[in-house]
């Protein structure tokens, strides 16, 4: 018989994707759907960055190098020395999203049985990746009253087997939007310079935070060998269509095998590698254009959200997520309900789970991730849906 | 330690890559390079592909639909239409590249250890991929001698195990050039309904035949749901940069849990896909100047060939490749020596290696590829330098 193999049947669904035909069901019905589930930016690519390919005058569109255009990665040590991380071009392997760097490192660094600890709730895709990797996915609890903060060492120190050889961070994070403190970073350089750990750091929301600027892995001394940072265009310039990311470290023995794994699938997209190598130079404003977009509507999401009865926001340090906690009985049976059942004013609105962003069953059941991807008065009226649903939710739990 | 994976160290690394440093240094002395040894064709990409991105006017880049734009898949449906394949555009899953999608095949229809057959000599990469899958590549020899055809049955059904899951063909073959006939198709398709194996075509070169119309795997009644084509346009149109490909299947268990893979990737690239979508309505001449084009370098590189004291190529029915048996000791080290030690009126040659393409070890050593991704007169002047180098190789055998 044919069958399925076993890592195909473990790869998990989309945890947000199965709510899609709900959210079809109810814009069919002339229902206003607010989607506040995706990460998928509302704000315009720069101009300049489109035109880029828009302009260009090629005429054969070729295989660029494995590694990615030369003219590209070292437009990129430009952009690296901007936030302050030295590295050379032949140090940065240009991927296919920062979803390709992901894989890479797993693929690179982790023997199919080993062990990677990530804080939770974390991004779902890694549970993806991990599974094509065949590698296990070990959590470790951050909590909403802490604001999602690193998660005590000891807890990882305890979780840490003989086949553990990575940690993950999302820094700022998704879902969370926590940014790391530098106390935190050291913390964790310890930790992975005691156990001989790698450390990846997926770095795809370096630019959005809105109290401390970032902290990289790779500000952190004394562990180059250790860090690989996943980095992507997709959210940093509104690009996520691009496809392009990247896979920076200076450990040369994991940049020649996973250059390897980049020669065998040849190349990262051509035209999209066009439009990143313009965006380096972009004018130095760009983001805090962006970023005043994007903390206006924390504010007023945290604020709208922790003005509802019952229900608790932490404010998040950066990215464009929020986790609230909502005093519902389960969250993937309240945004089904919100899509199938409810609507105020002609519109309703769509969140993400947290269910999904826990690796620990049973985790998550009252939270909510809410993209802060739409603008402000729509951010408002969604807003106005949610505090009207939590008064006449059926599993309401206050 | 910190340490790298298995596959790490397992992951060959490109068979022709290795050769680059020489051809860089000959160009160094000031030496002319004719590279046969690399698949990017020279052909430009017709305009009319290129201008459908130049001329877009979205103004955010966003993520696609993870199986790639509705919009695109149902041209797809067209164009497979075109070539006598009948399928519903829910059965295609836009990859980024042909790559992706024998990833995706390897990843959702082998487990960790069980066993794919490919004649050899067979795609290098396929070998990167049934590493990263951890699956086993078990080659069966075809032979120079009868122009590469598919080896006797007979040799697959003394390869099949019980961990064998599916047979890999390339159809019209890189790096042979061979173009499988009806009959061959036919009896492949007995043995898959016999041993219930996955059939994955990759039709990358669907359209380069100069002989037969190709016969596609999709073409072969009654084994739906063993079939899988693994699709690119990468060569069809002379986009090997964009990187989009296509994994298309009948089989909906398939299906189902590719998608998973192809959601956790999020999406393929968006550029590429303007571009992809507008070639589906190139005019039906195109191929036809496209062909006759590799057909007068396939003519030329075939006879220039054969006209050689020792050498034996024979006629390849697609594609645009040729694999040439030479009177030397080693191709590995002729290859070399033509980079390092030979020139001829200030020109040299670059060639693939064809122990690169074969499984066996041993295997390929008189041998060389030649991709005609050249013209006709750079064709002819490489071909007067091998004529010369086979004269004065200190290795020669005749």
């Amino acid at each position: 018989m044919l069958t399925i193999s076993q890592r195909g049947h473990l790869m998990p669904a989309s945890p947000i994707r199965k709510l899609v035909p709900f959210a079809e069901a109810a814009k069919k019905k002339g229902i206003k759907v607010y989607h506040l589930n995706i990460g998928q930016p509302d704000i315009e690519t720069p101009k300049m960055v489109l035109d880029a390919v828009r302009n260009s005058d090629f005429s054969i569109l070729e295989y660029s190098h494995s590694a990615g255009n030369e003219s590209y990665r070292k437009k990129l040590v430009q952009y690296y020395e901007s936030v302050g991380i030295q590295v050379d071009y032949n140090q940065i392997i240009v991927t296919t999203g920062g979803s390709e760097a992901i894989l890479f490192g797993f693929m690179t660094c982790l023997d199919v049985g080993d062990e990677v600890i990530i804080p939770e709730p974390f991004y779902a895709n890694y549970n993806g990746f991990a599974v094509e990797a065949g590698v296990h996915v070990v959590p470790i609890t951050s909590r909403i009253e802490t604001g999602f903060a690193l998660p005590p060492i000891e807890d990882f120190e305890k979780a840490i087997t003989p086949r553990t050889k990575a940690i993950v961070i999302c820094n700022p994070n998704n879902p969370t939007g926590y940014s790391y403190t530098r106390s935190e970073m050291e913390q964790l350089k310890e930790l992975i310079k005691k156990h001989n750990l790698y450390l990846f750091s997926d770095e795809a929301y370096r630019e959005f935070t809105y109290d401390e600027k970032q902290v990289s892995a790779m500000h952190l001394q004394g562990v180059d060998e250790n860090v690989i940072i996943m980095d992507t265009i997709s959210k940093r310039y509104s690009a996520c269509g691009g496809r392009i990311g990247a896979f920076v470290t200076k450990n040369k023995a994991v940049l020649d095998a996973t250059m390897k794994f980049a020669q065998a699938r040849l190349s990262p997209p051509s035209f999209a590698q066009i439009a990143a190598e313009a965006a380096v130079d972009l004018p130095a404003d760009y983001f805090n254009t962006t970023k005043e977009e994007y903390r206006s509507r924390r504010d007023l999401i945290v604020q709208r959200l922790n003005a509802m009865q019952g229900v608790y926001c932490p404010n998040p340090g950066g990215a464009f997520y929020a986790m609230a906690k909502l005093p519902i009985d389960d969250s993937d049976k309240f945004c089904q309900w919100l899509l199938e059942s409810f609507e105020y004013n002609g519109a309703t609105l769509m969140l993400a789970p947290a269910t999904g962003f826990y690796g620990t069953p049973g985790l998550g059941m009252q939270e909510v991730r809410l993209a802060y991807v739409l603008n402000l008065t729509a951010i408002d009226a969604a807003m106005n849906c949610l505090e009207q649903a939590l008064k006449v939710y059926p599993g309401k739990t206050n």
